[in-house]
């Protein structure tokens, strides 16, 4: 088995993933490798930040600089110079969210413009496998179709009916040495759809299971209630991954109800804004009230902007869009999350999570909600 | 003494330069900290390196976020991070560069639109060495009035004359606690003006001495030619520093001639712009003959970009305008640079100077030659 739950606590769970390219404790947050890195940030620093498992996009790496050209240097691990392990998505979320691309799609594949050149591709679960198998990634996952919230009941469920047809092909393909492959349930919040696409994905024997088409625009309520019952219902046994998720509030939300592993491009994504995550709420670092302030980011916070340098100088970076601003918040905000989890874990492990959560979610009260997509 | 020469090769000299944050050996490249930051590097990462001494502009930090605010907190090396050495240019070169911001110059200061705000602004001596002091860089320079290339005599003449009276008033202003102060000669490449200003300038005692009015457009020969009878006029016994050369080729024909300190923004800009300096020449990492190309950029090197990455994986990141590609090629580029100079720190040593440069050239022909400034 790959996956071990070692302490529980209510649903929320503790335990270690086991891939080709070493151990991922979980719970796990999955900072975002784009494009083949995650923006700004070399894998020596993810590493000394408590970067364990990273996540890489098939739809950008197979259009550039594609997926034979990375097998030819070496795989993705070597490309990107991170041997720890990689997760990489199957493009599916890509091609759905850009709906206004989508050209034709069937049972057999979908065919899309692609973002780059204009041309057009198909995907097909066959591929989504190739395509994981030539970036030599330690879990694969299967190529789903993810529908925006508030698609039509009928839709939601030819959407899940072909997640499932296209599960068992890509199953059936050849995969990489060692590598995981993980099935998605799609359903959107529709009780009765979500139970029979996790029954039917579950039935297939995947190594684990993600919860697709959530967090794709509906209410947070909603998302959350749905995970609640949902995610117990996927296998005890095996990893469960929710995508998309990376607020701090939100993380220990989904923990607490089972989640495993979840990935997001915020803490990357406000350090380009200069934004920062702090135990003081989201600090953004162009408001004039830092102009002078000589304290750290965050108290206590061992990352390196925080060690090294004042609010005050972080906002001089952000405000004349020097780059070292952009990569110091984005160091900062990966450590925050990364600490934010592993710190969940101690408390799932001493059966404290519920008190955890409280006392974070009250410290964390300026912060707003909000659910960015891994797109 | 602040300066000390260890050895002599022709008018080549190694030594070494003693300021309140430590020696510094010479012949030393200064990385160019425009806004209080190296761009994309931070302060360790130079240190690694082997950064000795960085410049900061005075011009910058003084519009943004002004020098009052530095010194409030803590001055720019703590502001920046930074415990080495700091140069601060004087904001003279920005000044006269940016002339259709020039509203006025006389005897008494010059008057200015702000690149930053379009704001009326002056600088005088006493200014510069006032926002010099609140900085508290370990070496200041001078205000000058330096003139582009190809400007009229009685111009050039007049440009001297204030420099000098300049120097005079910066130099009886006060100064940061154990600040050296340059002075600068200007002159361009008329032989009778820059030999009068050198005399002026080097009879007022400064702890060392600039070259400026050079670089600003005129034929390379020309430049090369007048620093070669005219930095051996500066007093030997201080060190002398020419502004604003960077390319390899340009470095090694600088310090032949007798100079000991140098700065450009060459390395950060090619890296910021997607090339590499490297002993095959410079590399245009969108060039499409590196899209499979698994070395590295300069075999040998011990930079993080050469250690880990390939020429391939960087023109990805370059043409994706990924951050951590323009941060890994401005690595390389100052590492580049660093270890060249301490190459010919190393030859002046042991007196082979002149077949170090004769060879070096001939494995940089590659390279067009490039005289940046540093503005």
């Amino acid at each position: 088995m790959s996956f071990t739950a070692t302490a529980t606590d209510g649903e929320a769970r503790a335990g270690v993933l086991r891939t080709s390219h070493g151990e991922v404790p979980t719970p796990a947050f999955m900072p975002v490798g784009t494009k083949g890195t995650v923006k700004g940030l070399d894998p020596e620093r993810l590493r000394e930040l408590g970067t364990t498992i990273l996540l890489g996009n098939t739809y950008h790496l197979h259009f550039r600089p594609g997926a034979a050209a990375i097998a030819k240097l070496g795989g993705l691990h070597r490309f990107m110079g991170w041997d720890g392990p990689i997760l990489t998505d199957s493009g599916g979320f890509q091609v759905f969210s850009l709906r206004d691309t989508i050209l034709a799609a069937d049972d057999e594949s979908v065919t899309f413009r692609s973002v780059y050149d204009g041309e057009a591709a198909r995907f097909t679960p066959e591929l989504a496998a190739e395509i994981q198998g030539l970036l030599g990634s330690d879990v694969a996952m299967c190529l789903d179709i993810c529908l925006p919230a508030g698609a039509a009941r009928e839709k939601l469920a030819l959407a899940a009916e072909r997640t499932t047809l296209w599960a068992e092909r890509q199953l059936a393909a050849p995969r990489g040495d060692g590598q995981l492959l993980f099935g998605i349930a799609q359903g959107g919040t529709d009780s009765e759809l979500r139970r029979r696409s996790i029954e039917e994905i579950a039935a297939l024997g995947f190594d684990g299971h993600a919860l697709g088409g959530l967090s794709v625009g509906e209410d947070r309520e909603l998302m959350l209630d749905t995970i609640a019952w949902a995610a117990p219902l996927l296998p005890s046994e095996k990893p469960r991954y929710f995508m998309g998720i990376g607020d701090p509030a939100g993380i220990l939300e989904v923990v607490e109800r089972g989640i495993d592993m979840f990935d997001c491009v915020l803490p990357t994504r406000l350090g380009r804004t200069g934004s920062a995550l702090t135990w003081d709420g989201r600090l953004n670092l162009r408001n004039a009230r830092f102009a002078g302030d000589s304290a750290p980011l965050q108290d206590g916070c061992p990352c390196r902007a925080c060690a090294r340098f004042s609010r005050a100088y972080l906002r001089h970076l952000v405000n004349q869009q020097e780059l070292l601003g952009l990569v110091l918040l984005s160091e900062h905000n990966v450590r925050f999350l990364l600490d934010l989890v592993a710190e969940a874990r101690g408390a799932i492990e001493r059966g404290e999570l519920a008190a955890f959560k409280t006392a974070a979610l009250e410290r964390l009260a300026a912060t707003p909600s909000e659910g960015l997509d891994s797109a």
